[in-house]
């Protein structure tokens, strides 16, 4: 029982900002992750909110100034709902971790994602209520986390680019799975930016601000930043990240299981992040000399993972398995080398490997 | 001097039908690629079409068929111009032969791309004449070249998802860096769209069919797909190309070359598609141990490629160039090896290696 409710399948890696990823067996439950076992990436305790006073303040480049309150966004706007999934940028850091340590960064294994139906507003229906004038390029959003570990402290805050917010898929979102969005995870409202980083996806939203110019603050210039491998952490260093990378993982079995030889049952998700769709999820047990074709399962729309499975016949002994997807532009997973390792241990897509003995 | 008119720095793979890659030295003189030494990619001789006579058809899901004669095609539209990269999936194919023969297909060196400011009538514009109805989810075209190496033969034909289709980007067009569309590019009109592989820049464009579901033809069905190593060729089999992956090459010096011991510059390219840019361009001379950041040249904006060079001080003996592009999704190129070889050799997108020789 953790001070923000009970929480089913979760690995909590820290209890104050409240950090924790969603077990394997949740995650293999289906493609849907249950709400109490989705992923919570936090760089500030959850802020106090009152949603009767809460408001959501629209400025920057608009026409028209905004605060609207919960009331007038059911009102105003048409509810809407996309299943996405979210994924930290620094899901899988464990395996970075193991070719060089990087102190500081939360050891993320492979549960730093999950899917989910959310529903709320279109922020592009908030925009052009309020109005967007010429020059208009990024749309930034700031929550109400005020985040310690930023230098100098401030706001949990992002953006991205205009033409993504426009896009039908990009929600300000009130639910979660058909609940309303609790509040670890944002309440009253949050950002879904399907396709970006969970870092886009900005909880307690506040404010929204349309730009000329990306977001200058810590989490945007700073943080989540790709860095070259002898790189060091500066505002601007590095190449901003965004976009999520084409990944995939195993979800059974894990990583060190003992499994009964003969046919056992391999499940993963892949994710290509939507503006690519997974075309094919190659499994290999002989260290990629040979790949079957997994079976792709239930296919929730381009904004979500897809889940599959495949079967093997294990003989007694010690077995590898390994992962490559493919995207639709028949981009696949890089090797599995330390050239992926960088300082800040982000985007780990390298194909996943899995330990498992069969007796 | 080939029947297709003088022809710059290119290698002639096929007289008829034309098929020429451009050459390393025209590649590296400049992000926009000469007219003369443009790749060509063809199924079919030209066919002969009388510009006066000729007609751009329009049916399928439609309020109403359109056919469109050049003129009135330059007086009810705006003209537009975008500079685009165009990728054969087969470009790099020699790669791949390397490690293993692929009998029947052109043996591509690293010239089938280039880049080329390219000017017509946008396709949207033309659609939206045409009056698309509900349902469309896929636009086709039709060339006027008979291929007789499709079974049975047929004009080269593809689709893009009706989404696409209707994007600024995608031209209808007539004119190549400044000058009339030559023929053997397409006159008197080809599709460009920016992304995507070359085969759906259909040339010598006769008709366009707004449809729902994707083209049914050979070089969509059969031709243009990645199967998996063992797969074979056939209706469906794989999956279909598509969007361009990312890509890089070294331009110059070329593989085999002898410089001059000391400082040398490498120059090259990378190309992440449009969706994604290209953020970063590592370079190493130690088989990857160690990487140096490329200068990114000249934006030529989000559908044209990314040249880039760097200086390294060469030791007189053997040295090998090693690239990996990333594009803004934080993805990179995959390693070199065997598992990239596909039974149509298609999308040989590994780092590029160059070996040259200081002395």
């Amino acid at each position: 029982m953790s001070r923000y409710g009970k929480r089913g399948d979760v690995v909590v890696h820290e209890e104050e900002p409240f950090n924790a990823e969603t077990g394997p067996a949740a995650l293999a439950e289906g493609p849907v992750t249950a709400t109490d076992a989705f992923y919570v990436r936090s760089h500030a305790p959850v802020p106090e909110i009152d949603p009767e006073a809460w408001r959501l303040h629209v400025d920057g480049l608009v026409e028209r100034e905004l605060d609207l309150s919960l009331v007038t966004l059911r009102e105003v706007f048409p509810e809407r709902a996309v299943t996405a999934t979210l994924q930290c940028a620094g899901n899988r850091r464990a395996g970075l971790i193991a070719i060089r340590d990087i102190p500081g960064e939360e050891p993320w294994g492979g549960g730093a994602t999950g899917t989910a139906t959310w529903t709320g507003v279109g922020l592009a229906d908030v925009l052009a209520l309020a109005g967007p004038l010429p020059g208009a390029t990024d749309v930034g959003f700031v929550g109400g986390d005020l985040c310690l570990g930023a230098k100098p402290a401030e706001r949990f805050g992002g953006s991205i680019p205009f033409e993504k917010a426009c896009r039908p898929e990009v929600l300000l979102a009130w639910g979660m799975n058909g609940e309303p969005l609790p509040v670890v995870h944002g309440a009253p409202m949050r950002v879904v930016v399907p396709g970006y980083i969970g870092a886009r996806c900005v909880k307690w939203l506040e404010r929204i601000e349309i730009r000329s110019r990306p977001w200058e603050g810590y989490f945007q210039q700073v943080a989540y930043r790709l860095l070259p491998p002898d790189g060091r952490p500066g505002p601007g260093a590095g190449m901003p990240l965004g976009l999520v990378a084409l990944n995939s993982d195993v979800l059974s079995p894990v990583d060190g299981e003992t499994v009964a030889a003969g046919p056992v049952e391999v499940r993963g998700y892949a994710f290509a992040g939507g503006e690519r769709h997974v075309a094919r999820v190659d499994v290999s047990i002989d260290g990629g000399a040979s790949w079957s074709q997994a079976e792709l399962l239930e296919d929730l729309g381009r904004w979500a993972w897809r889940q599959w499975r495949i079967t093997f016949d294990l003989a007694p002994g010690e077995h590898e398995i390994l992962v490559r997807a493919w995207d639709s532009s028949a981009a696949t997973q890089p090797e599995d080398d330390a050239t992926l390792w960088n300082p800040k241990g982000y985007v780990n897509n390298a194909r996943p490997r899995v330990r498992v003995r069969a007796a």
